[in-house]
């Protein structure tokens, strides 16, 4: 634990998250640390701490729930024909972009809650989602002919396990620091919020595609 | 100030809360609120609190930070002319985009921090990144024969007004919900971290934008 002699307020602070810990058993962790007190809220543009949740893992959950109502916007009304729509023979659907988020997630799920190496997946989730997570012509020749609702139920079934399991986790745990990720030392943290904004980044796509649909259905994004 | 008797480990940690800023002059949100403790780092894969920022402020920067470094990295190596591509008619060019992301920053700085009504923007302001926040066909015509060092100064500069102002603000500037923001009550740090999560929106775009440049200078993002 801490054990420098307080000499700024930042350090006071720092103790009395000790002290509070030591006096109510909350988990501490390992070395500097800082105490922050925030309001739960459960409205949907209010990012913070959610209940019964850690507080940044909360802070996440909120982030990533936010999120995925913004992605979901511009192709929930999509037909079939839309969401397996090629801009270009280079280009992805957007239905195999939405089965390709829902993958993404499924592996960080695999690799940071059961402390599976990245790409040590079991074969019935590569049997699943390989081809979504690479996209590409695998996917463009296999992912197709589906509803909207098909990729959502998906989405929504491997969103749940990530709160199930966010909710058994603490602030200590999403803080963890893996020195080994490929792109260098990173923690569950950032990992987490790397799923949240790859969302966006296809959403990015979701909406150029969108306003380049044949037949003009759609203003432009 | 949460005045429930305690009753569950939350409650205690609501409680620890209360009384750690009662004895260190904390400040504490306005009802229920949660103790946190988190290591304070400064890598860049590791998303968290850093020195100098509140707790949550922090964790943001954290977050903007690595999502800068990440939309920078596909389109740093790119000349005037590669910045300048349209794709279609339509398209926006990956310079103006950069553009965009600055205009986008600046105009919740002036909301946020200086308590502008969204929209209510000095001229100054607008004359300088209007076009940018617009995109479209002004920003076509206007935007262009520019470096990506010149995009990359405006990007900088405004980014540094942010994490100035972030260094002045705590967790309850954070939280503050604004209840009539055009999409909805949306606090700070929603606004923020969409202003984090539009970045890569629009990274998004700049890799579909880049894997079909002319000549294929660049490999398929």
């Amino acid at each position: 634990m801490n054990s420098k002699k307080p000499s700024t307020r930042r350090d006071f602070m720092k103790s009395a998250a000790v002290i509070t810990s030591g006096t109510f058993g909350l988990s501490v962790a390992p070395h500097f640390s800082t105490a922050a007190t925030l309001p739960i809220e459960d409205r949907l543009n209010v990012i913070g701490p959610r209940e019964g949740f850690a507080p940044h893992i909360g802070t996440l959950l909120s982030m990533m729930t936010w999120m995925r109502d913004v992605i979901l916007r511009p192709v929930e009304k999509m037909n079939v024909e839309q969401l397996d729509f090629l801009l270009d023979e280079n280009s992805n659907s957007i239905g195999a972009m939405l089965l390709h988020l829902a993958a993404t997630e499924r592996f960080y799920q695999i690799h940071t809650f059961e402390g599976k190496k990245w790409g040590d997946f079991p074969k019935e989730d590569l049997d699943r989602f390989e081809v979504a997570m690479n996209l590409g012509d695998e996917a463009r020749k296999t992912i197709k002919g589906n509803t909207f609702d098909y990729y959502l139920e998906i989405m929504t079934e491997v969103r749940e396990n990530s709160i199930r399991e966010f909710k058994k986790r603490d602030d200590n745990w999403l803080m963890k620091v893996d020195e080994d990720f490929p792109w260098g030392p990173t923690n569950n943290y950032c990992k987490w919020f790397h799923v949240c904004e790859h969302e966006s980044n296809h959403n990015g796509q979701f909406k150029y595609i969108k306003s380049r649909l044949p037949g003009g259905k759609f203003s432009r994004g």
